[in-house]
């Protein structure tokens, strides 16, 4: 048995651990880690000498999934359980380096440290490195944690990335196995529950000035293309009057999702539109299409449906008054995934003590592997603090303290989770 | 003497002549006429041919102007004044076929009438067919009427196309002069003062009923790029109070510029936000960078200056409550070409007879040679009616009757003005 690391020596080992992995990438100038690429193949080989030496026993799953498993120390109330704990080790293209790996990272050193303190749990710990959950390769996200869940849908085995390759004949390439998807499930009444740490990926946690927090739910999501058709003129002879202008009643819509969004924070409420398109796009033309994205997420689906239904009553009020024709199309839609109370608050004990405030409680906007995995069991998750809330781009970055507070963090709730299961519920 | 044709024979010629100077082009499949080319020449040597069977001499000048002369018929008030009747025979890129072309047209035709009628002027008249009202091929415009006009800057002939043809080169190759352009120029006290007739690019006779109008003035104008610099963020991380959202910023001001214009209906204020970028442009991030185009314009620079001042201002005030960074910078600014109210008065009942309402006045909003001429000397436009305002289209379509009624009322404008030059002002 290893001797038990400090904080800060958590921190260091997760570190290396972390900049190990970020070595692994299609490119040599940047991060670009992939599903199904050989790069996710050496990093999930990597992953896999780790758990070997954290103690897991290991194998690849059908779907690519590196798989670390340690049988209960004892028995517990809820019989032979596992706690599955994972995240994912794909990236996006030009990516930080801790979005996902340092979930797998912390999974890791949380096992050699309860290792090291001679706990015996009372469940199982399963730690799962996903290879698909930023959805770049694929038109299709969240295929590893799909399968693990039980919730993948076969139909997906035909989408192709840019070069037609289909996940099907990536997936054999690979090593893996497209007919096995399905036995790769978990039974639900062996499953304990998930626990999931990632970063914040917002400025929350910075903001607020602490290392973690306890996350309510992965939000309430859908996006929509909204597209205002109204009348060309030319800028210098239309009068004001006269005109048609899809952009002017494009920004009303703006404004309103903003508005719309700023009054609800109650349920987190939050509308984006990022992308916009006017055409024909001339400086002396007044526009006559106009395109846009609208982005909206809250922490229940009621409160998010609401929002859309008043964005689209605002958009539909400005068609009439400014006769224009306005669409309103919804591209995607996924429900919240609530995380189970008891967990929120295994997490919450822990963080409390480890960083000696109460722990926040906060909502993924983001989406994560909890959005599969929920329709295993319980599913919770710990968040922590990265700079600036950035994410997705090199600058991303988490103190070395920050990430060795998480493994504590992972470590105090399992510990809780097994005062329970000793204990009683 | 040719016999006097009938308004709709009048309309019925300009159409054929209109259609010929359309198959003049750079492509087959559309209209593209650009300044200084073969197909400019060809036009301009068609344009020739007609001006010759008017009775009047021509002769192409340094600028590649087309000028046809006829000397006064008897002794004016004034003495041996020409009066000035002019339009421009370039065109844009899959251009319409009336813009510019149906004014040289109706000036010969014009003569062409008077000759029937016997009518002996007291003034010379001189139509002028200009090679560069479009400024599509070079980035400078306007450069025919200002030789004409003696306000040419000789600075602009080293200016270039996208072939990297300077506009001194073209000159040559074209059979122009560009050391001579300095002589071109009209002294001011042999000119009785400038006509053209053009059609609306508007909609507003359309919307009247009306054929025929009176231009008051040709817009002050001016051109302006605002940026707004936020901050990127995740579009479901970022809580709404956290945002420094610069689209959303950009949509007030866009907002603003609308509802500033509005208000001023007296000095037929437009303002046009056409052009918009919005970066990063991810559905799913939140605009950190916006840059958009700002085109206001009106009867009289005060009331043009004072809208974009306000405009301004509420970008000021926009900066410091969201906390964005907002940049106004001003592209191009036009002084207000103001029509002589006695060309003005000379149209408006010409105009009033011919289509037995009262002559409506209105601006131009789009830009014209007027703004070199009237460096000269008065102007006066007439604005011919056009099929829901829309130009620079190949739907650009004027009726064969208003084309009748258009050289009827430059030939009423034309005997207005002898007569005052007879009777004294």
């Amino acid at each position: 048995m290893t001797s038990e690391l400090t904080t800060r020596a958590l921190g260091e080992k997760a570190q290396r651990m972390i900049d190990a992995l970020a070595a692994i990438s299609a490119s040599p100038e940047n991060l670009t880690r992939l599903y199904l690429t050989p790069e996710h193949k050496r990093a999930a080989e990597l992953v896999e000498v780790w758990m070997r030496e954290a103690g897991l026993s290991t194998r690849m799953d059908a779907a690519g999934t590196m798989r670390g498993s340690l049988p209960p120390g004892k028995a517990g109330r809820s019989g032979n359980k596992a706690l599955l704990i994972g995240s994912h080790i794909d990236t996006v293209i030009d990516a930080g380096r801790y979005d996902g790996n340092l979930g797998v990272v912390v999974g890791i050193l949380a096992v050699e440290t309860l290792k090291a303190r001679g706990v015996e749990l009372p469940f199982g710990l399963d730690i799962l490195a996903f290879g698909d959950e930023e959805g770049v390769r694929f038109p299709v996200t969240l295929t590893s944690s799909a399968v693990v869940a039980g919730v993948f849908d076969q139909k997906a085995l035909d989408v192709a990335d840019e070069q037609e390759i289909t996940l099907r004949d990536a997936l054999v390439a690979f090593g893996g196995d497209p007919k096995r998807l399905r036995d790769e499930a978990y039974q639900r009444p062996s499953v304990l529950g998930y626990l999931e740490v990632h970063i914040e990926q917002g400025p929350v946690l910075e903001r607020a000035n602490e290392p973690l927090g306890a996350v309510t739910a992965i939000a309430s999501q859908s996006r929509h293309r909204i597209r205002i058709r109204g009348e060309a003129g030319h800028a210098g002879t239309v009068p004001m009057g006269m005109r048609h202008d899809a952009l002017t009643a494009a920004a009303e819509i703006i404004l309103a999702a903003e508005e719309i969004a700023r009054k609800d924070k109650k349920n987190s409420l939050v509308a984006t539109v990022g992308h916009v398109e006017v055409m024909p796009g001339a400086s002396n033309v007044i526009p006559a299409d106009v395109r846009f994205s609208l982005d909206v997420r809250a922490a229940n689906d009621k409160a998010r449906k609401e929002a859309v239904e008043a964005i689209t009553l605002v958009a539909r009020k400005i068609d009439k008054r400014r006769h224009v024709v306005v669409g309103v199309e919804t591209m995607l839609e996924k429900s919240v995934a609530e995380c189970a109370p008891r967990l929120q608050k295994a997490i919450g004990t822990a963080v409390t003590a480890i960083q000696g405030k109460p722990a926040r409680s906060l909502m993924s906007g983001a989406g994560h592997d909890g959005q599969s995995m929920v329709h295993l069991g319980e599913f919770g998750m710990i968040f922590v603090r990265c700079r600036a809330g950035i994410s997705h781009n090199p600058n991303e970055f988490v103190t070395i303290d920050d990430m060795g507070l998480a493994v504590e963090a992972l470590v105090g709730t399992i510990l809780e989770l097994a005062k329970q299961e000793t204990a009683g519920r």
